[in-house]
């Protein structure tokens, strides 16, 4: 179950003493909470009748009015009547899912992918079939024979689900020359595209890449303000077409009846009030600094063999090891000498990711990073030479699953 | 669609003009908002760094204890191990009827029943049996029939879904003594039990009546802070067994990956630094002096032929017209009177109800709730005047559907 393998990890790298580099917590330091602190009290005490009653299910008015600003600035032209506000993003997915898909459903997905996503598409029982992506993304070559071969067997697969941007875990982005590609292969063969896209504005270039929405607007899109503002408010949306809307609303009500009023409020207030756009910068350079101390540590301490992508943004390094090394049996060890991450396999629905592993920067300081990414080094060090002592790999590690249900998907690093 | 059947009720109640008796929206008007201010404030001032924060998708363990605490109010000895954190108690039981309701399945609910749990049973394709009330609640002897029925044709229901407390809509209570024959009957069958509770604390008598779970721990028991603090936080929780713990979570996970810390976190201080029993018993007074005004004009104005039920806590009425009256064709017309209700059919999975309608007393001050039922008794009348003038109902009503799925169902105020 990765969900939970997930969260074991949470539970052990919460020790002080562990450098976790597996979590993908936001740094939320930068946050002004003395002004904050100040607004949330005016709220209550002003607007507490509204804030603390139930609300509509499609979310507060003015707050769906703002996320159409916030998207503007991707190159989505949206109407507010077509945004839903969810509890988080994560909602807006699962209720998407629960909206297209019935048991055995195919369901396209980037190798590696989310794992939120992933523990969605499981509870409905669509199954995933991945698309290789290579350092510009998503490999349009891949997606086309993955929607041949699935229409060889008479499939459809119900949409394809993409991480545009600063991918989580591959830490790769869609070249935008790929982008229409991506959209007219899909069109072609009668595919919807979710488009999540939690880490669009923390480009470390000051770059804004154009969402796929706003070149296609039959793309569902899904927003947070969990990376850019607080995930601890858990406030999301989603961004659909008008025929989808009524379907995603009444899936909402079944699901939370409403998302707080009380939190969309917030929200609504701090974009009104704060320089929200300078807050973004304020995160984005933390995050910079974070990504430059790991690059740098990987470069100094890795043994060879090794290879990682370089995000330009976002919160993820995607590390492959060299061959022979588990990434998941490697955990405990790795755990003992005061370093987390997130093992491959628990991004694939098909038993791959073996050889990698996601390293987080956006939580710990520039110097425990060095020091994460020196004893993990320490930890790659060991079990190579266990290797080199013992023989094959094949006496340390179990032998990888031979099964794949989706195309081959060669880490997004190696292509 | 019965949700958005409410939803545009909700939307021409919003008209300051009209006596809206159709939401279910509690009383926020005693909260005290000014200490909730100073309590929030320093919420985010000290402790932001965690409230705006991921936190787990189980909930905030300092508030799963406190809510154990709550719960003992009712007689229930539970583990904040074994308590899910939702986003309402909704969410819970949109979740429950996820893990256990496979397309097709059936559930057993009280005719009629929570809108939002119908809405819920039909986004997963469970079939609802409906099971009568009488003014003692759940009749034990109906029960037991519908399961011989059910079990006569090879179907064991999932579970049965009941409302003990202060019912939605009906206004009726489980009796005590009929309380261990309902838990008998459904272990006898091998049938779980949901109890949605989110009104027991509010009982006008100064009583409370033990919890279905506090006499089997096999229960999976349903709770909520939107009737007893405040709905706009969308906090509510489940207690389930520890067989069904794991499962909840990692459907909860996968729904919103975790609920808001925020929230939580107020709830929590709420719980700690207030005087939340006195707050509940507020609340509870201001519902008793709304509920009379409501009976009292009920007892003045309506026609002969009417009968309602007499809530002894929560917040509804559930009145039966005189025969030949069809509520929802009605509701047109009184909403012209300026006065609004919630129509029976919605209440009712299998087109029963048309003839009953809820009236909520929980918002409007006890002169608007005295003036609302005045305009209803003269939409009654006119509508009964109508009928004498040109004959028979049929000619005013479509015929009521001849369909039940579920056994017959009489309105709770005729047994």
């Amino acid at each position: 179950m990765t969900a939970s393998e997930i969260r074991a990890l949470f539970s052990v790298a919460s020790r002080p003493e562990v450098v976790s580099l597996a979590g993908g917590m936001p740094n939320l330091a930068a946050l002004p909470l003395d002004a904050l602190s100040v607004e949330v009290a005016d709220l209550v005490a002003r607007e507490g009748q509204v804030a603390l009653q139930y609300g509509s299910a499609q979310g507060v008015p003015a707050l769906r009015e703002q996320i159409c600003e916030v998207m503007r600035l991707e190159g989505i032209n949206a109407d507010p009547n077509d945004v839903v506000v969810t509890v988080g993003s994560q909602m807006a997915l699962d209720l998407v899912t629960r909206i297209f898909c019935d048991p055995g459903d195919v369901v396209l997905a980037e190798g590696p992918s989310y794992v939120g996503a992933l523990g969605s598409f499981a509870a409905y029982q669509a199954r995933v079939v991945h698309v290789a992506m290579d350092e510009h993304g998503l490999d349009p070559d891949a997606l086309r024979d993955a929607l041949r071969t699935l229409a060889a067997k008479g499939i459809t697969p119900k949409f394809l689900y993409t991480i545009p941007n600063f991918h989580n875990p591959a830490g790769v982005t869609l070249a935008v020359e790929r982008r229409t590609e991506v959209l007219e292969i899909c069109a072609r063969y009668g595919v919807g595209v979710v488009e999540d896209n939690p880490y669009g504005l923390l480009g470390f270039s000051g770059r804004t890449y154009p969402a796929l929405r706003s070149m296609d607007p039959g793309v569902i899109y899904l927003g947070s303000f969990s990376k850019t503002f607080a995930s601890g408010l858990r406030v999301g949306w989603a961004l659909v077409p008008p025929a989808v809307r009524d379907r995603l609303v009444l899936a909402a009500e079944s699901a939370t009846l409403c998302p707080p009023s009380f939190n969309q409020m917030l929200v609504s207030r701090y974009l009104d009030g704060h320089d929200w756009r300078s807050q973004i910068k304020t995160f984005t350079e933390a995050y910079r600094d974070r990504r430059d101390a790991m690059l740098a540590a990987l470069e100094t301490y890795l043994p060879d063999g090794c290879s990682w992508t370089t995000p330009d943004g976002g919160f993820y390094v995607w590390l492959t090891v060299p061959e022979g090394v588990d990434t998941k049996a490697m955990l405990p060890r790795a755990v003992t000498a005061r370093v987390a991450y997130a093992s491959g396999t628990g991004f694939y629905a098909d038993g791959l990711g073996s050889r990698q592993l996601r390293l987080s920067y956006c939580y710990p300081t520039p110097e425990r990073i060095t020091e994460g990414v020196r004893r993990l080094a320490g930890v790659l060090e060991a079990e190579l030479d266990v290797m080199r002592t013992f023989g094959s790999p094949a006496r340390l590690t179990p032998t990888p699953p031979a099964v794949s249900r989706g195309p081959q998907s060669p880490s997004p690093d190696t292509a």
